[in-house]
């Protein structure tokens, strides 16, 4: 395994700052760590389906975002992280004041890195989870 | 099989006006039938990923909700509709002037119903190919 | 939450007893508790892909079997258990000399039990983690 | 996009002659054409769950098979394939005197390809959908 990139943090925060569609839900970076990122975005009506609740979509949004920064954190200074795929279960309804989304590295590769991601709610009652996936990341190198 | 519901078209459509998150998107129906749903979308910044193409996440949101609208146009009036999973495999950039994604259903259930998902990028050349997915959809109807 | 079936492991084991395909795999019940199973499958050649590893097909069924009877243990008698859905990502050669497949429901629920899915191969060197996967199961309870 | 390699037909049928599990399974290549592979497997005790159906692991290994050898017909010389992940939908009970699966190259690359499954029970009424999925491969090349 070779040595996380002294400047990973940095490539994480500019990189995630530059994502229009980010700034768009209102995620906020939460956590970050070598192999893991953490995204909170505040409930607002323009983030709801028909019934009130965070849109499937943006929910699965937030878990892929998570996830591709919990990758690019491992990968080598001039990679680039792009998702190749990725699965989600909505296991329960996306009801609270915020989403907490979380991206976890558990295999990182040179080429491929699998993540789990995990979002729960914010609720009076605390924590509730409403989804769990799996994502895989590929990293670019730029052409030498 | 199950007669459609007279009202699948009006249902769709109030229903799809009514989310926050594709107002926000700005996403409008393109077609809708009986099992079928494409959603539209033009490209702008704050859609973006860093790289400046949509954000794999609005892809995913969009060919989420088409697969869900595809779906709900075959349940029965009173039902509702919620995502319970779906994957999605992003095969190429998502670059382009606006994003189609189309929502087919290919097993229609009373409980559970099976979606193809397709998101093509408009271009100058054409249509690309942008990303597949699969995705289960349950009906719920209200206790009586 | 309902109380788990009283007779939840006396069920797990006839129903995977009663299983064709396990026998043919030579695959064990290796641990079962109320929402986990763990099955276990030492290497044979007649279970291996061209390269003399495990195929990813066994590595899938052990792993589908695993969650289907992590979920089936809490479903209450008299319902039984399908697959509706699952995803697997092969992270590592499965390459030792058994498999080790765990599944373990994450989120139980009436109609719809999700579980997370493991694998891992038997080494020299320990343990290796070569899948992680995602299910959802339904329970399908007798007309009345 | 590259010339098929001209010997694809016989690296396709001579990699499959050696996979123990297939063998295990009894399925046979029922088509080839480059980017497509269709597997059989007829109806045998011990390839059911304890319904009497097909087992959904066994439907998946079929499923996978044929993906991964459809990609395989594209990969170039010395190129290798692996499974890094697929997803199952199984949309109905897999009841029937054979299993016919289908993989079909949605998304041909250098590195990464993607496949669409879909896997048919054979019945006297018919051909009958049983499952539907997406795949990724990876083409591992031989270090120089």
């Amino acid at each position: 395994m070779q040595a996380v990139n002294p400047d990973w943090e940095g490539r994480v925060r500019s990189d995630f700052a530059r994502q229009g569609a980010m700034r768009l839900i209102g995620a906020e970076i939460a956590a970050a760590e070598p192999g893991l990122c953490r995204l909170r975005a505040p409930f607002r009506e323009d983030l709801s389906q028909h019934h009130g609740y965070f849109h499937a979509g943006i929910t699965s949004a937030l878990a892929d975002t998570a996830g591709g920064f919990a990758g690019y954190s491992l990968m080598p200074a001039g990679g680039e992280v792009l998702t190749t795929e990725f699965k989600i279960n909505l296991v329960a309804p996306a009801k609270g004041s915020a989403l907490l989304a979380t991206g976890r590295v558990v295999k990182p590769g040179r080429t491929l890195t699998v993540c789990e991601l995990r979002v729960e709610a914010e609720t009076g009652g605390g924590p509730v989870l409403v989804a769990v996936g799996l994502q895989t990341l590929i990293c670019l190198m730029p052409r030498s």
